[in-house]
């Protein structure tokens, strides 16, 4: 471990990458510099910024010779205490974080991609140096997740961790319940607003979701899955109508990631769909932009960690709030507790249990209710309630089940596509938080 | 500082209080010895457990050689590591808990009256013995809260906090919202359920929110406040009727412990007062027993953190975490990072400004809301909206103000107490999230 070089408590700080979140630490670090030193008795300082490109101009005014087009480098340099990786994706981050972590420098990280793929190997590789890695931007921007997890509930039984984790989603799901309007509208408002990317896919489809639930499984279970691992559905097929009808039937539509042991363990399910939450659930006040995450434990019973997800200035305050801390550990030599990891078997969501929301197109004659009634019974799959409305010469039935095996709500579906009746199936959408509550079984 | 005394880290940990909470720890530190061993390294060890009467039935069977009646002499035992305070109150946690100190031994707590009016001495003697000192527990039971403020968000600039922190009032003001039952049905059935004390009125009268937020006002500001300062209004006021016509309004009843800069600083409130909430506010689904604690700060934006606030569970579980915190920093000889103090001014709330719902009860004769409109105008509150409903051959008038100086606000009840016309003033809500929002002026 290298000790910071400064006897009057100076560290040294190395920013690799400098867009949005690193612009906005680069002017926290210099604006707050005496106010940080005064409460925490130890004075933070840039010793240089890492950019890909030194001619692009930056969001924060940065004095020239701080700034190098040599990441390795500056890592590398005996000036540096701590190392902030802002630059994401897995490469050039991770031999960057690798080196750093070698060199006796604590790492602090705000790249899901990292830590959900490599989080793993890179905490043996902190631990082995003595050293921090730090990473609570990683999930849900400026909210407290990871401390808490890993700190406050390091004695207690989490059971189950569902997370609103992807701001981009949650908007667009916000606007289709508030204005009715539909998928195309709202993603092209979210766009407009630059809350979505023009190419919108990781969002959209769960990608950026399955990384946080793969990081969140790790922490609440020490369990080593990464992204990959994360079986996912993203919101494209999640329509206007279906978001009506579950505000109708009382429960808001809600992108979740979500990991859990089954059946108490210790294998786990680490998932990413949509889901009908009901409007009293915590999880339902989570509006547009904003994150949260919801955790179950034995004996903390329900938590609720809610914030702003993204953006500039709330990344930086999350990855302020560990570079204290890993600065701390690094004067004290003592680093902050690595979460425990252990192979644990996934459990595949077909294995799992759940009541459903189903929505089909089918044309309007008799003995269609009773041909698909007929499919679903055939499959042990329980109806809760039903609700048919005109379409023209079609009909659309909303179906609600009780709990059934996914798998076998799977074969239904496919049944029911079958069916010279059934014009098409719309959304199918997992209900959380009902008597019927989703589990394994 | 003590170093534990077994090379294989065995903690061993004094429990001074055995009852709810006690009792919960000592089953969660029996049942889960080899769970947290396996995940921390360290073994958590009961040495005894202090308890005023011997002979009590205990919620959780201990051995019973494991039981004194002598808490100072097994707070300085020397085989004791880590002490735990959960007798609550002044008088005898204080010196228990100063002895401990003293003795270069941890000390984790869950009692709000010791950290909110003793909290700065007792820092002070922690940081000079070099020890910990942890209370996650005496703020919102389970809820991680301490934890974020003192470490996530350590470099954070926090312009306020609000807390939903007494179980008890919130349940009240729940079941008032939701059934329309009036403040003593309500309270009964609290009573009832075990949520509210016979006697009720350190919860339903602020006190006890009034103690969480002074301790809320350390943490966010490193203000030196005590319980005694915390300006308080308890919800024994809240009728029926403000409550429904709050919902009308779009806003739920809510009793809030609030923290904030006045007018960016330095000065502080610190008060606890019934509010109205917006519908969409999240801490408006924050119902029945449970506790959030809102933060607003300049880079983070919007945190909030929500959980269980009381009972012997969760209070253990957040307990338990401050343990094996404390027990690390112990081991690594780096204690925690104590909040900074320093005195600051507490603005009076008559000198902060607000939006304000008034009812009044009055004659419904021709000219009354001439002569009411009158007092209003000559102390400068501006009446934003009004509602008058017939009450028999009275009528009730309810008022919503635009932002007002609070003492402007206090003048104008003083006067329209005067006036022939009005028979009386009913309900007195600030409102909060409004676009004339709670400041100072």
């Amino acid at each position: 471990m290298t000790a910071p070089r400064d006897p009057n408590a100076t560290v040294r700080v190395a920013l690799l990458g400098c867009g949005n979140v690193g612009g906005a630490l680069a002017e926290l670090l210099t604006t707050r510099a005496d106010e940080i030193a005064g409460r925490t008795g130890m004075r933070l300082e840039l010793a240089g910024a890492a950019v890909a490109d030194l001619s692009r101009a930056r969001p924060f005014a940065m004095a020239a010779d701080l700034l190098t087009d040599d990441a390795k480098a500056l890592v590398e340099r005996s000036d540096v205490d701590v190392v902030v990786e802002l630059i994401g994706g897995l490469d050039p981050a991770r031999p960057l974080v690798e080196a750093a972590l070698r060199a006796g420098r604590p790492v602090v990280t705000a790249n899901k991609a990292l830590m959900a793929d490599c989080g793993a190997e890179l905490a043996e590789l902190a631990a082995a140096n003595g050293v921090d890695l730090l990473y609570e931007a990683a999930v849900a921007g400026a909210v407290p997740v990871i401390r808490p997890l890993r700190e406050s509930l390091a004695g207690e039984r989490v059971s189950r961790v569902m997370g609103i984790v992807n701001g981009t989603t949650n908007f667009i799901l916000t606007r289709m319940g508030d204005e009715g309007m539909d998928y195309a509208e709202a993603l092209a408002e979210a766009q407009r607003l630059g809350l979505a990317e023009r190419d919108p896919t990781a969002d959209v489809e769960g990608d950026d979701a399955a990384a946080k639930a793969a990081i969140l499984a790790g922490l609440a279970f020490g369990s080593d899955v990464v992204a990959a691992d994360v079986q996912r559905e993203g919101i494209t097929a999640v329509q206007a109508v279906d978001v009506a009808f579950a505000g109708r039937l009382g429960y808001v539509v809600k992108l979740l990631a979500v990991a859990e042991l089954v059946d108490g363990g210790p294998d786990v399910s680490v998932r990413v769909h949509p889901a009908m939450v009901p409007r009293a659930h915590p999880l339902a006040s989570v509006r547009g932009a904003f994150n949260a995450v919801f955790v179950e434990g034995e004996a903390c019973g329900e938590l609720m960690l809610y914030g702003r997800g993204a953006g500039g200035a709330p990344s930086a305050s999350a990855v302020l709030g560990d570079l204290i801390d890993a600065a701390r550990n690094l004067r004290a030599g003592a680093p902050a507790p690595a979460p425990r990891r252990s192979h644990l078997r996934i459990r595949p969501v077909s294995e799992l249990r759940s009541a459903f929301y189903l929505s089909l197109e089918v044309f309007d004659r008799p003995g269609v209710l009773a041909a698909v009634a007929t499919v679903f019974g055939s499959h042990d799959v329980s109806i809760k309630a039903m609700e048919q409305v005109g379409l023209g010469d079609e009909a659309r039935l909303i179906f609600l089940t009780h709990t059934a095996r996914e798998g076998d709500v799977q074969a239904t579906l496919d049944d029911l596509r079958q069916l010279p009746s059934v014009d098409r199936i719309g959304g199918v959408l997992r209900v959380i938080g009902a008597e019927d509550d989703v589990s394994g079984g």
